[in-house]
C-alpha cells in the first residue's frame, strides 16, 4: 500500500535525449512521484528480430531516478513491431465479419495465438532481466488496456482451434457439450470437438450457451496472456507491484479473473470522453459536458478497488481535451484536481496523468498533456501541482473506508444479457449503476463485490440486480446474510449453461423467497407503466407469482417489490424515480444514517476524512454533518469543480 | 378441406421420452387435433451419415396417435446436421457481402446447391418410406419457413453457375440477354453466358433487369427445392396434404409459384412481433403493442387462402411473448383466442400454436408456449381450450365467403420496386395493404388475387395498385371485367424486361384509358401536397396527361383520380385520408352495402357467420347488421380482445 | 474561349441508326452547338479484344456534322468491357472492407492498375487516330466523372505496391518515412518500404500522416491516369480542348492537379439531387426542394473556372427529375433555364444537358432528358430552346469578371480534416462555403483560389479558413498582400507532415500575427456559446492567447475575432449570424460597395452584364443598382425561377 501520490505517463523515445533531464526536473517540481515508461517502445527496444537496444531506456531511468522519481516499467506487448507480423502472419486477429485486422496502429495481435504469447514472454523476460535491479524501478505494467478497440474477441483460425481445445477440456465428451448447449434444438449437435464453429457469421444467432462459452474462452485467453508476464515479473522482483491499466465500462473479459495475476488494478480515467461515448441521456451529457458524469468515476474506483484486492491506481488520468470522442470539450477549470481528489477519496494509491507532454505527431496529437506541445504548462500542470501540495499538507495514510452497502457486479452477467437482452439494451451494468447512484446520493460509502463473494458479513445492505445465474458462493452468502438484501430483476433467471432453471427465476429455495417469474413483459423503455404510489417500471417487467409480501405493485396489479423477511425482490426495471423509492425504502428499513448532499455534489470517506467534490458548473453549499468536526481543505461553500474535505469525529 | 381445428407444434426430441404420454394426454384435453413434429430433428434421425434412427420418432407418433392426435410430419431439411457440411462444404450460402454463412444455427444451406437438393430428396424419401403408413399421420410439412433469415438469396459459386444456366435457358443467346437487360447502356454486354456475374458487390447498382432476373432465378430455386420433396411425399400418400409454413410480409420468392407444389398453404402468425419489426407509425405500434396491427393478420389470411388454392392453415400461432423482436411484450389476455377466431373466420382449416412447451434451452428459450418451461399452463393454454370448446359448440363446416372486392398482389412487383423504388420506401405491398385496410374498415370481405388471374368475374370492385408490368392474363381480365376497376399508381410502368413501355405508363390501350404518365415527382413522404376537397398525395406523384375525366385533382391542378367509364386511375400515393376518400368513392359508385364498424373492430364472414374481433384494449359496442339474425357467440358488447359471432340471415 | 453555347449528351449506340438523322435535326432546331458522344461505348467499339468497330460512331459524327453540330468525343475508359476483366482480373478495385468490386455497372477499374492504364492508352490512341481528323470534331472528354461511386480509393494489391513505390520515391529512406509519420509513437516503424500497409482494416486509426499520404498517392494516380489520355489526344489535335467532367462537392482527389493535364474543366451539375444528398438543414432542403441550394451551383462554377485555368463547362446539366437520390422531385418550371443562365454568368463556355432522350432501359431509366422516352419534348426541351434564343439575342463574348473577394480552397485540407476532424463533421469545405455565401449575399463577385496561389494582388478581401498547412507560395502571398485578409479557424494548425507546428497554430510569424492557439474546445454544433454583441460560436472553439487586437470576444471572455493591421484571425466556427457579422465587418473595413439583394436572389457579372437569378418559388423585386443602366432581359419584377439581366454602366 502506497500513500497517495501523483504519477505521469512519459515516452522518452518520443523526445530527443537532451530534454529528458529538464522534463524530469519539472516532474519533480510538480510533485510527481511515479513515471510510467516503455509502454509502446518495442520497435525502439528491438528494432529488428533479436537486435536488442535497451541502453536508451536504462539511461532514461537513470535520469528519472536522479530526480527522485520512481519508474513504472511497462511491457511493450500492445505494439509488436512490424517484423513480428512477418514472423507470425497469423498472429493478427480476425473480426466478427471475417476480416483480418492488420498492422499500422496498435493491439494488432490475437490473444489466442500461442506463438505471439511466447514472443510476449520472451521480451518480458529480456526486459525484466535488464531493468529489474535498476534503483529507480518502482513497479511494472503488463501490456496496455487489454481489449481496447474490441480486441478481446477474435475469429481467427488460432481462436477456433483454441476454443475447440478449451471446450474439450471443459466438457470431456462432445455429448456433454451438446447437452450443455441444447444442441438438439436445431440439429446443432456435433460429432467431434473439431467440428465446433466460432459463433460468428452464422445464418442467425448461435445458441446462447455457445456464445457465452466463447466469451468465457476469450476472457480466459486474456487472463492466460497476462499471467505469463506476471509470473516472469513477479519471479524477478517479488517486492514490486505488477499492475495492468484497465478501462472504463469495458466488460469483454472478466477483470476479476485477469487480476488473479496482478498486485494492483489500475484503470484509465477519461471522464469527459467516456460521458461523450456513453448512453447517458442528452440532458446529462450537456449538464456534465466539461466534468464527466458524477457517478461514473466513483463506480469504477470502487470496482477496481475490488478487482485489485484493495489496491488500485489511476494509471491514465485525463488532463484536458482528448482526441477520441466525436467531440472533445475543454474541461472546466479545476476538474483535473477534482478527479484526482475523488480517486484518492475512494482509495487510489496513485493518480497518474496521461501524459506529460502533448505529442505533436501521430494518432494522439490532439490529446492534451500536462505540457503543451511547445513545452509550456497546460492548465492541468498547475492543477496537478496544487494536488501534490494539498496531499502533502493533509497527509493521508489509511485506506478507503469499508462500505455500508455492497453491490454485486459480474462480468458473465454482462455477457449473458448482451447475448440475450430479450428487451433491447437490457444490461447487467445499467442495473448495478442505477442502484449505485441511488445509494450514493445519500452519501453512503459503497463497495463493489465479485460473484465469488462467500460472505456479506459487515454490510447493512446488499443488492444483486440482473445477475444471470447463481453460483455456490453466492447461494451460501445469501443464505447466511442477516442484513437487508435486494435481488432482481432477472437475477437467477438462468443456469450456468444458459438455460431457464427448472423452478424458474429467481431460482431460490422457497424458504428464502417463495416467488416465480412466469414470463417477461419486454417493452420499449420510453413506455412507462405507473406504479401505485409513485414511479414507474419500464423496459423489463416480470409477471410474478408469489406468496411473499407485496410492498409495491403497479397500477395493473402486478407485484413490483416484494419481501420475505429481509430479502427483497424487485420484479422489473424501475425508472429513476422508482429506483430512488426502492433504495430509500431499503435505507429506511435498514436504519442507515444518510447525508443531505446538494445536487451534483458527491462524497466518499477515507482514513477519517470525508472528501466532497462538486461536479456542478456553479457553486454549492455543504452542511457540516453530525459526524464531522470541521473542514481540513476548503469550506462549506464549495465552488464549481471544487473540493472540500471534512475531518470525521471518529476515524472511518 | 378440414373443419376448423386446433394444432400444436411439438418436438419430442427435446423432452425425455417419459413425458410424451402425459403431453399427449394434455393436448387431447385441450382439444388439439393436429401435432406437428420432426421439423428440426435431422441430427437425431441421422446422427452420422447413413446411420438412421427413426424408431424414436415412430414411437412418438404411436403415443400421439393413441390419444387421437394426428401428426403433421415435417421434413427436417431446414437444419442439416454438422456432418452434412463436412460432406458438402460448398452447400453453405454466401451473403451479398461475399461472406459464407456457417453452421451453428439453422437454414445453413444454399437453394442453388444441387448436392444438397439431392440430400434433401434422400432424407425425404427415407422418412416417407418409414412413416407414410403410420395410422397417426395426418399430413406433411416441407422444410420450415423458406427464406427465413434472408436465405432466399445467395451469392455463392453454386448460385452463379445456376444463374448462368437459368439465363442460357431463358434467353437462348447472349445477344438476347444483352438486349433484354439493356447492356449496351454502360458497355455491360456479355460475350458468353459464363461471363455473367451475380448482381452483388458491384461498383454501383446493376441493371434493374439483371437484378430482377436474379430474383426470379432465386425464387425458382425455392420452388424447385420444394417440388422435389412434394413429389416424393405426394407419390407416397396422394390422400394427405403437403403443406409449407410460409411467413408474414416475406416477399423474396414467389409464393404462388412455390405453392404449385403444395396442397395447403400455411403461415406462421406472430402478430406482436411482426408489428414490432414493421414500418408502421410509432402511434400504431403503441396502440396495438399487445395485440398486433388489426389488418395485418387478416391480409395474410386472405393472401395465403389464395396461395393455398383455397386451403390454408396457421402452422405457428403466437401464444404469448416471443423472443426475436427488439421488445417482446406480453399479449393482452384473450389475444391467443382472438387470433385463432380471426383465422377461422378467414377460412383457416387449422390454427396450430407454436409451441407446446416453452424450451428452457437454446435460441428460443424466451419464446412462450402453451405450457411454461416447468410444464404448468401458460395463459394461452386456457385460451386454446376455450377456442376448442367454442368450435365444437358452433360447428363450422363451410368455407370463407367469396369477397366482394379483389386486390391483385404480385411478388415480382415487390421485387421490382425494391430494385428501383425511385422514391425511397416505395413498395407494391404498402399500396395493396393501404387499399385492403380502406375497404375492410367498411366490413367488406376481400380476396387477394394473383397476377395470373384471367377473370375478375363475380367481384364488384378490383384494385391493381403499383403493379410493375402487365401480363397477358391480366390484360385479358381487365378488358373483360364489367365491375369497377382501380389501377395505379405506377401500374404498368414497366415491361417484363424492366424497361419503360413505348407508350409510357400505364401502358393501356387508349380505348380502355387515354392517359400517359409523363414523369414522376418523387418526394419525402412527410411532404404532402393537398388535394382539392380533402386529403393529400405524398411520396409518389405522377405528372399525368389525359383525355379521361378528372374526378380529383391536387391544389396545383394535376390530376389525381381520373376515370374512363368504370376504369379509375390513381396518379399518386395518397395519404390515409385520400385513400379512404378514393375507396369510399368507389364503394359508392359500385353501390356496395357496408357495415358501420367501431374503430379497432374488424369482421369477416364464413359459412353463414360473421366473426367480429375487437383489437382494442377497451370494449366496443356492435350494431346488429341488416343481414344478421343474432349472435351465436358473445354479444353486441364486445370486450377488449373479445370475439362476437353473428349468424347471417342468408348463408354467406 | 468559346462564346456561350448549349450542348447535349447523346448515346447513338442506344438508338437505332434510323433516328440519328431526326435527332440531329431537332438538336439543331433547339439551338444546340455541341454533342457529347462515345462515353460508355467501349463494348460497341471493341466487342472482343482487338476487334475494332469504329464505323458506326464515325457515321454518327457524319450525321451530327451535317446538321452543324460539333462533337465532344469521349474516351470510353469509364466502362471497360467484360472481356477486359477476363484479361486483367486484378484490374478490379478493392474497397476499404477488402471486397473486390466486380463487373456489372461502371467504373470497375483500379487507378493503380498499370495494365489497365496501358489499355486506356491503347483505346485512346486508336480512337484518336480514327476520329481526330473528322470535321465535326470539336473537342475531347477523358473518361467520365473520375472517382464517382467512391472509386478514387482502392485497397488492392496493385494499390499497395504502387503506394510503396510512391513512398520510396517521396522519402528516399524508410527512416525518413518513419520520422515523417511519427511511427515511433506506437512502434509503427517500418524496416523496409515493402512492409508498408494500406491504411485500411487496421485495429484502430492509422497515423494521420499515413492516411494523408495514401490520399495524396491515390490523387496522383487519378492525375497520372488522366495525363496518359491527355498527352495522346493533345498530340493528335493541339487545337482542340481536352476536357474532363468533374462532379459537385467531390473531394477525394486534387482537381487542380488533375487539371494540369486538361484545357477545360467541366462539371456535372445536378442541383436538386445534390441538395437531396447534402448535409444542408432540413428547412433548406424543403425550401429549395425543386430548385437546388442557391449558392451550391455558383460555388462550383467559380471553383471549376479556377480549376480549368479560366475555361470551364457544364458537361451534364440536370434537365428534370433524376434517378439517384432517395427522392427525386420535379424541378420548378424554369429551373433548366435558370441553371444555364447562372452558369453563363459565372463564365461557362458551354452548358450541356444530360441527356438528349430519356433511356427507357437500364440503370438510368428514371433520369429525365430533353426528350421523353417516347421522343416527345420534355419541359426542359422548351427551356433549352429559350436559352439558345436569348443567348443569340444578347450576344455575350467576354469572360466572367474578376472577383473582389478571393477564397482559398484546398483539397488536401479536405482530406486532412476528414482524417482528423477532432470535432465530428469539421470540414474545410464547409468553412469555405459559409464564407462564400456570406460574401455573395451582398452581390459581390468571388473567385476561388488554389493553395498554389503566389499573389493575391487585385483582390480587396482574401479569406483562408480551415487550411491545414501553409506552403511557401501561400506564405509569400500572405506576407505581400495589402488587402484585408481573414485567416482561420484551424488554419496553419499542421505541418505538411500532419504534425502540430513547433510554434503552434496558426503558425505565422509574430510580426504578421502575434497569436497562439493553445488548445481546442470541440463541441456538438447544437451547443452554442454566445458572443458579445451578437452571434455565437459552436462546434469548434479555439483557446487563444494573443497580443493582437480583440475585435470580438465570446461571453466567457475568449477572443473570437482579432486583428493585427489588416490581418484578421477567426478563432472558431461561427453560426450563420456570426459569419455574417464577421464578413459584414470586413466588407465595411475594406470599403466595398454592395448590392441589396432580395432573399433567394443571387447575381454575378460577366462581360458588362449582371445576371440575376431567382431561386425562390415566388416572385421577387429587384432594385436597379447604381452601376446599372437598365435591363436587357427581364425586368425588376423577377418571377419564380426567373432570370433578369442588367447592363452595367462600365464593362465589368
Ligand atoms: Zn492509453
Ligand atoms: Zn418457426
Ligand atoms: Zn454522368
Amino acid at each position: 500500500m502506497i500513500n497517495p501520490a501523483l504519477g505521469v505517463c512519459y515516452y522518452p523515445e518520443h523526445w530527443s535525449e537532451e530534454v529528458w533531464e529538464q522534463d524530469a526536473a519539472r516532474m519533480a517540481e510538480v510533485g510527481i512521484a511515479f513515471v510510467r515508461i516503455g509502454e509502446f517502445a518495442w520497435s525502439k527496444l528491438e528494432p529488428t528480430p533479436g537486435y536488442l537496444q535497451f541502453d536508451w531506456i536504462i539511461r532514461s531511468m537513470d535520469v528519472l531516478g536522479r530526480h527522485g522519481l520512481k519508474v513504472i516499467f511497462c511491457t511493450p506487448t500492445a505494439t509488436p513491431p512490424r517484423w513480428m507480423v512477418d514472423k507470425h502472419p497469423d498472429m493478427l486477429a480476425v473480426d466478427a465479419n471475417g476480416r483480418q485486422k492488420g498492422f499500422g496502429s496498435r493491439r494488432h495481435y490475437d490473444f489466442s495465438h500461442l506463438g505471439y504469447r511466447e514472443e510476449s514472454a520472451r521480451i518480458t523476460q529480456l526486459l525484466a532481466d535488464a531493468v529489474a535491479s535498476h534503483p529507480a524501478l518502482g513497479g511494472w505494467q503488463t501490456d496496455n488496456e487489454y481489449g481496447c478497440h474490441g480486441t478481446t474477441y477474435s475469429y481467427s483460425p488460432a481462436a477456433k482451434v483454441g476454443f475447440q481445445r478449451w471446450l474439450a477440456e471443459k466438457y470431456g465428451t462432445v455429448e456433454a457439450l451438446n447437452e450443455a448447449w441444447g444442441n438438439v434444438f436445431w440439429s446443432m449437435e456435433y460429432n467431434r470437438f473439431d467440428q465446433v464453429e466460432l459463433p460468428n457469421l452464422l445464418v442467425c444467432e448461435p445458441a446462447p450457451a455457445h456464445d457465452l462459452d466463447y466469451r468465457r474462452y476469450a476472457s480466459d485467453q486474456v487472463a492466460a496472456f497476462n499471467k505469463v508476464q506476471y509470473d516472469i515479473l513477479k519471479a524477478k522482483r517479488p517486492d514490486l507491484p505488477v499492475i495492468h491499466n484497465f478501462m472504463g465500462r469495458y466488460t469483454e473479459f472478466d477483470h476479476y479473473d485477469v487480476a488473479k495475476s496482478l498486485d494492483v488494478a489500475a484503470w484509465d480515467a477519461y471522464p469527459i470522453g467516456h460521458l461523450a461515448v456513453s448512453t447517458e441521456p442528452e440532458e446529462v451529457k450537456r449538464q456534465y459536458l466539461r466534468q464527466g458524469e458524477p457517478d461514473y468515476q466513483a463506480f469504477h474506483h470502487d470496482l477496481y478497488r475490488t478487482v485489485g484486492h484493495g489496491r488500485w491506481w489511476i494509471m491514465e488520468q485525463q488532463p484536458g481535451p482528448v482526441n477520441w470522442a466525436d467531440f472533445n470539450p475543454d474541461p472546466l477549470p479545476g476538474m483535473a484536481r477534482l478527479w484526482a481528489w475523488e480517486a484518492f477519496a475512494h482509495g487510489a494509491e496513485v493518480v497518474s496523468y496521461f501524459r506529460w507532454r502533448q505529442a505533436p505527431f501521430a494518432q494522439e496529437q490532439m490529446h492534451a498533456g500536462l505540457l503543451r506541445p511547445d513545452s509550456e504548462p497546460a492548465p492541468a500542470y498547475h492543477e496537478a501541482l496544487q494536488v501534490a501540495q494539498e496531499l502533502k499538507s493533509i497527509g493521508i495514510t489509511g485506506a478507503a473506508s469499508k462500505g455500508r452497502v455492497g453491490l454485486v457486479y459480474d462480468y458473465q452477467s454482462e455477457w449473458a444479457w448482451d447475448v440475450q437482452p430479450q428487451a433491447k439494451g437490457f444490461t447487467h451494468g445499467a442495473h448495478v449503476r442505477a442502484l449505485y447512484a441511488a445509494f450514493r446520493r445519500h452519501g453512503l460509502d459503497i463497495d463493489i463485490l465479485p460473484p465469488s463473494t462467500t460472505s456479506f458479513a459487515g454490510y447493512d445492505i446488499i443488492a444483486i440486480p440482473a445477475l444471470f445465474a447463481w453460483n455456490d458462493e453466492l447461494r451460501t452468502a445469501i443464505s447466511e446474510f442477516d442484513g437487508h438484501l435486494l435481488i432482481g430483476p432477472r437475477s437467477g433467471s438462468k443456469t450456468q449453461n444458459f438455460a431457464i432453471p427448472p423452478r424458474l427465476a429467481p431460482d431460490l429455495p422457497s424458504n428464502l423467497l417463495d416467488l416465480k417469474v412466469l414470463r417477461i413483459d419486454s417493452i420499449d423503455p420510453s413506455l412507462e407503466i405507473e406504479v401505485k404510489g409513485s414511479g414507474s417500471v419500464h423496459h423489463w417487467r416480470e409477471r410474478i407469482e408469489t406468496k411473499a409480501n407485496v410492498v409495491i405493485e403497479d397500477t395493473e396489479g402486478w407485484p413490483v417489490l416484494v419481501n420475505q423477511g429481509k430479502l427483497y425482490y424487485l420484479g422489473g426495471t424501475g425508472t429513476k424515480a422508482l429506483v430512488h423509492r426502492v433504495v430509500d425504502y431499503l435505507i429506511a428499513e435498514a436504519d442507515l444514517v444518510t447525508l443531505n448532499l446538494p445536487a451534483g455534489v458527491r462524497c466518499r470517506t477515507r482514513d477519517g476524512l470525508r472528501v466532497y467534490v462538486n461536479y456542478n458548473a456553479g457553486p454549492a453549499t455543504l452542511t457540516l454533518a453530525h459526524d464531522e468536526t470541521g473542514y481540513v481543505l476548503g469550506t462549506a461553500e464549495i465552488p464549481a469543480a471544487g473540493v472540500t474535505i471534512a475531518r470525521l469525529a471518529t476515524a472511518g
